[in-house]
C-alpha cells in the first residue's frame, strides 16, 4: 500500500534549528503559529475533523519575543489552483470565539533540573466538525503577527467509494514484533531438522506488510497515539485518543478526527465490536470512540463507548454491539469502589440501553446473539493465558467484575470473546456487515514487565484466536467477504539470542560465572518448550508442552530497569522486575524476583520500573478482500485508509453531510 | 512462498528425551544411526549432493552402549510407492569403503567444567556426487545394530524447468533486521509531522516476505550456515559452508550440496559475480563455491572461488566473472606475510586464468568490461562507509591489498563494486544471463562490536547501492528481466527505544543520574540526524546530515559483553567495546571506549568480546520476474528454491547428468 501524495509544500518551511530535543514546546508546531491538523495531513473524503489554531507568545526562555499573542490572526483554506477563502466561509461556520490560556514547558533536562520553565501565552480558535469532500490538495494558511504565516498542506485522498468487504476484523497484538512471533513459533511449534512440523496461523497469511509506528512529533509512540493512527489515518502525540494535542489545559477540547468505527457506523449503519484483554478503557479499545488528549480519562472513555462524544456536536454513535474486556472498576457502583464517570453505575447505564451484562465465561457462552452485550470479566487487565491455563492458583485475587472482592476465576480468553463477538455481530448486522477490533493487549503489558513467557503465551493465544476466527467465518459462510488484518501498534526491543542452562546458572555463585550458562550459535541447541514435557490445554493445540524446561530461551528486552534475570518462567504470576526503595521514584531490582539470576543494571531512567516501547516497524498480515492493499512497507495511517477504502467509506461532495 | 511437502514420516520417530541441550553429540543425529542429508530434506531435481552415513557407539557418558560401531550397516533408497533398493544400485555406484574414527563431546556444562568428555566410536561410508531427478517423496533407510533403523524422508520438489528471469541479483545485508532498517530510515530520511519526505529504496519494493533463519540443529545460526541455506536449499550446522556436518576430523570430507552459483553455471552457462565488503573468504561469499564444515579454512575458500572443488569429483566450475572484496592476506605472496592456500600467490593464480587484478577504486573504474576481474581492495574487511566518507583519517592503516604495508586509501564502496560487477557481467554473459551476490557485510560486523552508527551507515550504503543498481539495470535495458532480492542471513537483537541527551549525560557524575539522559515516548523527540548539520557525501544523498548531534539514538543490542555506553558516534574507527585483562579470555569494558558513558555489565559469557546473532525472522524484499514467490513467511531454504525456479534450474530424469 503506497502513500499517495506529492511532497508537501510545508517540508522546507517548518524546519527549525533545535529540533529533536527531549522536550518540545508543542509537537507539530515548530513556529509560533500552530495549525491542527498540521502540515502533511491526509484525510478521507467526508471524514469529520476539528480545526484548532494557536498563536504562541513565549514570555521567557530562548524563544521569548516580548509580545502578547496575536488576537487578530486569520485563517484561510485554498484548494489547489483555487483562491484562498476564509475558513468560516469555506465551511459555512460563524467565527469561533477567541480563547486564551498559557502553558509552560522545559526546554531541556538542565532547565528541568534547575526548575526553570518557559512560559507561553496563547490565543486560539477552534472550528468544530468540518469535513473536506473533494479529493485533492489543499493549503490551510494561518496568518498572524503582522504577516507571519504557517501553512499546512492537506491532502484528501482520491479513494473509490465502492465497498469491497462486508466485514473487517482487525486483530491488534499490542506491542507485537516479528521478533516475538519468531520466538513464539520456536516455543510452540515442533521443528525436526530445521523444518517446522506445524505452522502459526499468521505465517499462513498470503500478504505481509510492515507499518511504521512513529508518532507525529516523536519517533517512539504509545498505544493511544498509534491506535489513533490505525483508526483515523491521523498520527498524533503520545497519550492522545482521536485528537491532535493542543496546548490547552482541558483534556477534552483538543481537535478531533473521526474514527473508522464512527464512520462505518455513521455512513453504512454497520455494526461494531470491541474486544480486548486489557481493562476496556485502555488506549487501544478506547481510541475507537474516545476523543481526548489524556488517555488516562478512563471514566470518560467508558462513557464514550456508550454515548459517543457529548461535549461537542460530533458523529452519530449509539454504542457498539459488543464490548468485551476487563476494567470493571470503571463500571461498578462507586459505593463498591468503582471509579466511574460522574459516579454512575455503568453496568446500569449499559443495561438501560439494552445491553446484556456478562461477568464470566459461562455467561458469555450462554449469552443471546440477538442483543447487544457488555462483557466485563475482571477488575483491571484480564488474567493471562499462562495463568488461566498453567499456573491457575494465580487467579485467586479479589478481582471479581461485580466489585464484590471475590476472585474472577471464570474468565474467558481472547478466543472465546472474539468468537462470541462474531456470533453476535453476524446475527445482528445482517447485510450491513461488521467491524471488530480484537486486541491481545497483554503481549505489551507482559513485555513491559519483562515477563517474556507470559507475553509469548498471549501472542500464541492471539494466533490461536485468529485460527479459530477463520474456522468460525467459514462455518457461518462469511469468510470470503471478511478482510482479516493482524498487526501491532508498536514494538518493544525484544529478541532471542540463544539458550540458558538454568541448572548450571543456578549452581553458580558468581555473576560472571552465571553468564557461562548462556549458549549462543551452535550451543543454543533446539527449543525444549515444544520437544519435552506433557502439558496440554483446553484451548488450542499449538502451545508449549513445557514452560519450565532446563534449557530456556536467552531472551530479553533492550531497555530495562534494574532487574535480576534468571530466564525462567515466573510461576507466581506476572513479573515485577523492579521495586521502589525510596520515597521518590528510584527503582532497584526486586529482591523477590529472578531468584538465583544475574543482577543487571538498567539503562532507563531510575524512575522507570518497566521496559518501554521501541521504534521498529511492525508486521501486517492480511487475508481477504482488498488484501493486496496491505503488502510492502508503509506508514501506520495507511492501515486506516486501506480499511476505509475496503469498506468504501469515502464520501465526495454532496454525500453524507 | 510456501513449503511444498507433506509432514515427513520421520517427525515422530526421531524425538529423544533430552533435546535442546547446550551441547549435542552430533546435530541432526539424535539416534545412533546418522543419515546425511537427514530426515526432512528437500532437493532441487538434479542437484548434486553427497550422502554420509555414520553409526555411533558411545563408549562412556549417558549413551554408552558397550558396543563396537556396526560395520555391516546397510542403506536403501525407496521412492514413494516403490521398492527400497540399495543406494549403490539406485545411484549406480560401487560400494564405498568403510571409514572409522572417533570423536568426543561434552554432554553439558558440568561435564565440560569437570573435563569429562564423552567418546564415540564411529563407522561410516560416503556416497559422492549423486542426484535425484524425479520429483516426489523418497525414504532413505539406514539399517544398523541388528535391525535398528534411521529413516530420512526426502522430497524432490516438483518445480517447473521454465526460465523466467535472465538475471538475479541477490543483495544480502548481513545481520540486517527490520529494526535496523527502521533505525536507518530515521537517521537518513527527513520526516515532517510523521511523514517521511523521501523513501528508502527497500521500502519501495512491491513484495515483502519474512524468512526463518534458524540452523538445522540449533535455533541461532551463523553466516556460513545461513548462507548455505540461501544458496543450496539445505539448512546445516554453524560453521558449515555447502556441506552437512559429519563427525569426522577432516573439515573437507563432509557431505556436500550443490549451490545456486554452481548449478546456474553448470546447467545454463550463466555467469557469476561475487561482491562483498568483507574479506572475500568470509562465510557469505565463500558459501557460493566452498564446501567445508570449517568456515575458517580461508585459503581453501579462495582456491575454491577459482578452481572449485578439487579433492572430490564435483560440479563443473571455472571461476566467477567478478570477485570483489577485501581480504588481501589470503592472496598475496606468503613472503609478504600472506596466509594463502598451499603458499601460492593467488594474485598470480587468478592472473594466470585471465583475471584483471584490481587494487583500488581508480583501477576498478577503469577496468575493462570484457575480461574477468579480481578486485581485492584491502587487507581484512573493507573500510566502513562512515570512515570512507566522514572520519577519513581512520583509513590511515597498513592495509594495502598489495601487502606492502601502506594504507588502502582508495577503496571503493559496495555501490562502486556492484555497479562495475553489473557492467562486466552484462557485457560478458550475453544471452546467458548472470547471477550476482552482493553483500553489505559490515552491518553484521559493526553490530557485533556494538558500533550502531557504522552498522547503520553500512545499511544505508546498501540501500543506496540497490537504488543505483535499479538505475543501472534500466540504463542497460535489463531491468525487466532481472529479479532483485534483498534479504539478510540472520539478525542481531537490536532496536531503538528513544533518544539520549548526550550533553546532559556527559554532565552527570553518577551512573544512575546518567540514565536520566534517556528520553522515551514523547521525550524521544525527532531525529536530529536528518534535521541538522550540513554533511554531504560524494556517494548517495540519503545519509545523515549530522552523525554527531546532541540528541542521539537510545539504541542497542540485547546480548553484550561488558561495555561503557555513551550512545555517541565512535569517531576514531570501529568500536572495541570490551578488552581482555587476563591471560585467559575474561573481557571487561574497554576503558578507552564510550568516554563519559554508563558502565553496563554484559549478559554474555565473559569470554565473549562482542554481541551475537539473534533468532528473529528477517525481511525479504523482491522486485522483478517471479517476485510473487517471495511474499509471506517461509523458511530460509525457500529463497534457494525460489531463485532456482526463477532460473528454471530443475532437471528431471534424463537431463543434465
Amino acid at each position: 500500500m503506497r502513500i499517495q501524495r506529492s511532497i508537501g509544500l510545508g517540508a522546507a518551511l517548518l524546519v527549525r534549528v533545535s529540533l529533536a530535543q527531549t522536550f518540545q514546546r508543542l509537537g507539530t508546531c515548530p513556529t509560533l503559529g500552530c495549525v491542527f491538523p498540521p502540515d502533511q495531513t491526509d484525510f478521507l473524503a467526508g471524514q469529520y475533523f476539528d480545526i484548532r489554531l494557536e498563536v504562541h507568545a513565549p514570555i521567557n526562555g530562548s524563544e521569548a519575543n516580548g509580545k502578547q499573542p496575536d488576537e487578530k490572526f486569520t485563517f484561510t483554506i485554498a484548494k489547489k489552483n483555487e483562491k484562498a477563502v476564509p475558513a468560516t466561509e469555506y465551511f459555512s461556520l460563524s467565527e469561533p470565539k477567541l480563547e486564551r490560556w498559557n502553558f509552560s514547558w522545559y526546554e531541556d533536562l538542565f532547565a528541568k533540573e534547575a526548575g526553570k520553565p518557559s512560559v507561553v501565552n496563547v490565543t486560539s480558535k477552534a472550528y468544530r466538525k468540518v469535513a473536506l469532500y473533494e479529493p485533492g490538495e489543499y493549503t490551510a494558511t494561518l496568518t498572524y503577527n503582522n504577516g507571519s504565516t504557517t501553512k499546512a498542506s492537506w491532502l484528501v485522498r482520491d479513494l473509490q467509494e465502492v465497498r469491497k468487504a462486508k466485514n473487517i476484523i482487525l486483530f491488534i497484538g499490542d506491542g507485537m514484533t516479528t521478533n516475538m512471533i519468531t520466538a513464539a513459533r520456536l516455543i510452540a511449534h515442533k521443528a525436526v531438522n530445521g523444518r517446522y512440523q506445524t505452522k502459526m496461523q499468521m505465517d499462513q497469511f498470503p500478504i505481509l506488510g510492515h507499518q511504521m509506528t512513529h508518532s507525529i512529533d516523536s519517533f517512539i509512540t504509545d498505544s493511544a497515539n498509534s491506535a489513533t493512527a490505525l483508526y483515523t489515518g491521523h498520527k498524533s502525540t503520545v497519550n492522545c485518543l482521536g485528537v491532535y494535542a493542543d496546548s490547552s489545559k482541558d483534556p477534552f477540547d483538543d481537535p478531533k478526527v473521526e474514527t473508522i468505527a464512527e464512520m462505518f457506523f455513521r455512513l453504512t449503519g454497520g455494526h461494531v465490536g470491541i474486544v480486548s484483554t486489557a481493562f476496556i478503557a485502555d488506549a487501544t479499545p478506547a481510541a475507537l470512540t474516545a476523543h481526548t488528549r489524556d488517555r488516562g480519562q478512563y471514566g470518560a472513555v467508558v462513557d464514550s463507548f456508550l454515548n459517543g462524544i457529548t461535549n461537542y456536536t460530533w458523529t452519530n454513535w449509539t454504542g457498539p454491539d459488543v464490548l468485551f474486556g476487563g476494567g470493571a472498576e470503571q463500571f461498578y457502583d462507586p459505593k463498591l469502589g468503582g471509579k466511574t464517570y460522574l459516579n454512575k453505575d455503568y453496568y446500569q447505564e449499559f443495561s438501560k440501553k439494552g445491553y446484556q451484562v456478562l461477568w464470566n465465561n459461562t455467561a458469555l457462552s450462554k449469552a443471546s446473539n440477538d442483543s447487544k452485550a457488555l462483557g466485563i470479566f475482571t477488575v483491571s487487565n484480564m488474567a493471562k493465558w499462562l495463568d488461566r491455563n498453567v499456573y491457575k492458583t494465580n487467579l485467586n485475587q479479589s478481582l471479581s467484575p461485580s466489585g464484590d472482592k471475590t476472585a474472577a476465576l471464570d474468565q474467558p480468553g481472547l478466543k472465546e470473546m472474539t468468537l462470541k463477538a462474531i456470533d453476535i455481530l453476524a446475527k445482528r448486522s445482517g447485510d450491513k456487515g461488521f467491524f471488530i477490533m480484537s486486541e491481545a493487549a497483554s503481549i505489551d503489558k507482559m513485555m513491559h514487565v519483562l515477563d517474556y513467557d507470559r507475553a509469548l503465551g498471549e501472542l500464541l493465544e492471539l494466533d490461536d484466536t485468529i485460527k479459530a476466527t477463520i474456522a468460525k467465518l467459514k462455518a457461518i459462510n462469511q469468510f470470503k467477504e471478511t478482510l482479516i488484518l493482524v498487526t501491532a501498534d508498536h514494538g518493544h526491543g525484544f529478541d532471542v539470542m540463544g539458550s540458558v542452562d538454568t541448572k548450571y546458572l543456578a549452581a553458580q555463585n558468581v555473576d560472571r560465572k552465571k553468564r557461562d550458562a548462556v549458549g549462543t550459535y551452535q550451543n543454543s541447541g533446539l527449543s525444549q518448550y515444544a520437544h519435552s514435557g506433557n502439558l496440554s490445554y483446553t484451548e488450542g493445540v499449538h502451545f508449549p508442552s513445557n514452560w519450565d524446561p532446563r534449557y530456556t530461551l536467552f531472551q530479553g528486552l533492550m531497555a530495562d530497569p534494574d532487574r535480576r534475570e534468571n530466564w525462567s518462567v515466573h510461576k507466581g504470576g506476572p513479573r515485577v522486575p523492579a521495586v521502589n526503595i525510596t520515597p521518590s521514584a528510584d527503582f532497584y531490582a526486586n529482591p523477590k524476583d529472578g531468584a538465583g539470576g544475574l543482577l543487571l543494571n538498567g539503562t532507563l531512567p531510575v524512575g522507570d520500573d518497566q521496559g518501554v516501547h521501541s521504534l521498529t516497524d511492525v508486521p501486517v498480515f492480511a487475508m481477504g478482500p482488498c488484501q493486496e492493499h496491505f503488502g510492502g512497507v508503509y506508514n501506520s495511517i495507511d492501515i486506516f485508509f486501506g480499511m476505509a477504502e475496503c469498506f468504501g467509506l469515502a464520501r465526495r461532495k454532496g454525500y453524507g453531510q
